[in-house]
């Protein structure tokens, strides 16, 4: 049974909109879709809004930024679905908020048990950001590090992965 | 019959090469490249050329910066194979014209209409441009999100989608 | 017989790590690892660090920024297994080093050659960094090409082909 499903890609290759139709798959009516976006500007208040469109009523917004693995477990046992979007923008929270890299390390190492120890099918969004030139800037490289690991991580807790490209799912485990 | 062909990758990672392989095997003298790039330096024209050498004189260029999808109607009636390259140029240069965003969007959807209408063999080139980091500059994000949304409705109206590797094809529809 | 295997994926898509399980399957006492970073700075020491102690002291290190082909040729008479960990830094060191386009290219073919030529066991590792948006900077537009040059030319010449997602293998070749 694969009921911990992660799904990444390139910018708009689709992530979101496969993993809410694979979500939507799954019947029950406790649905919690855990955004891990504060929106701080229009541009991404924009996103949020098409995403939220694109869902129905039938999901339960959660806003977490930051206690995601803490939010997970919160919600699991009484949930018939969660879906998450996105990881990327989590450690990028994790960034911002000051976290030191061996912090935000352990962060994804306990989202990592968390995803194993929970019964209820998981949808996981994230994003590839290390396929382009080695940024200049530190702290951007920082972010592809700890990005790029929590990937590999979660990858390895869940049952499934999938790689959008172009808007179409390659299954890689 | 996978006569809608899209070779989608990174730069430098086989696309062209590979997408002018496929559409050599077609038979037939009506042979039409669509160039999308309107060499604005040296560099572009010394890439420009390097491709130009690699087809050879059985095909005949058309360059068609901005309308695309009226150049591949006109053109699709008695042609034997078109071979477009690419599909990130265009956008590029759409945004470049100072087209508004829900336009080029419109310009997508009416190529992808084009692409199901037309009855002669197509090979369309695009690149990968989402999977680095997000980019400081508005416009740059914009153009990531344009292409990635060209690629996804491009791909749909498409019978076969190829992501090229290291020069090495891997069809993922 | 796979006995040329080239890794490639992003950024901390795990590719360091599964080449070395791939190399580490091979027996014999003569283990080379040619590394091609100078560490030049703390965080690059910090990373070659992190990568020695995954490997364990089996394996002899040589450090050869520049003169790849060269030491691969002098080393694999008597090696039982070699990995080559990475290309993308070889590549950046020629270009640091002012080598024109032109020479760097033949150094990668004449490094084609000797992988071809020689008998011991190859695991090479590479970068994906063709997958982002064009740069504004002209010196890392080349380099994206010396790189996916590079890429495709040694995948050519190696039996089997690598591309990681989230620290999961994907066989391309």
């Amino acid at each position: 049974m694969n009921n911990k499903v992660l799904v990444t890609g390139g910018c708009r290759s689709g992530k979101s909109r496969h993993a809410l139709e694979l979500a939507n798959r799954i019947p029950g009516d406790n649905r919690i879709f855990i955004a891990t976006l504060n929106p701080l500007d229009k541009e991404m208040e924009d996103r949020v809004h098409r995403h939220r469109t694109e869902r129905s009523d039938t999901w339960h917004t959660v806003e977490e930024p930051l206690l995601l693995a803490e939010a997970l477990d919160h919600k699991a046992s009484a949930a018939d679905v969660i879906l998450v979007d996105c990881l990327t923008l989590w450690v990028t929270n994790l960034l911002m908020a000051h976290e030191e890299p061996a912090l935000i390390e352990s962060r994804v190492k306990a989202l990592a048990e968390t995803i194993r120890k929970i019964d209820c099918p998981l949808f996981l969004v994230t994003n590839e950001v290390g396929s382009g030139i080695v940024p200049e800037n530190r702290l951007a490289r920082l972010f592809r590090d700890q990005a790029g690991f929590c990937n590999q991580v979660v990858a390895m807790a869940c049952d499934q992965v999938i790689w959008m490209v172009a808007g179409l799912p390659v299954k890689v485990k």
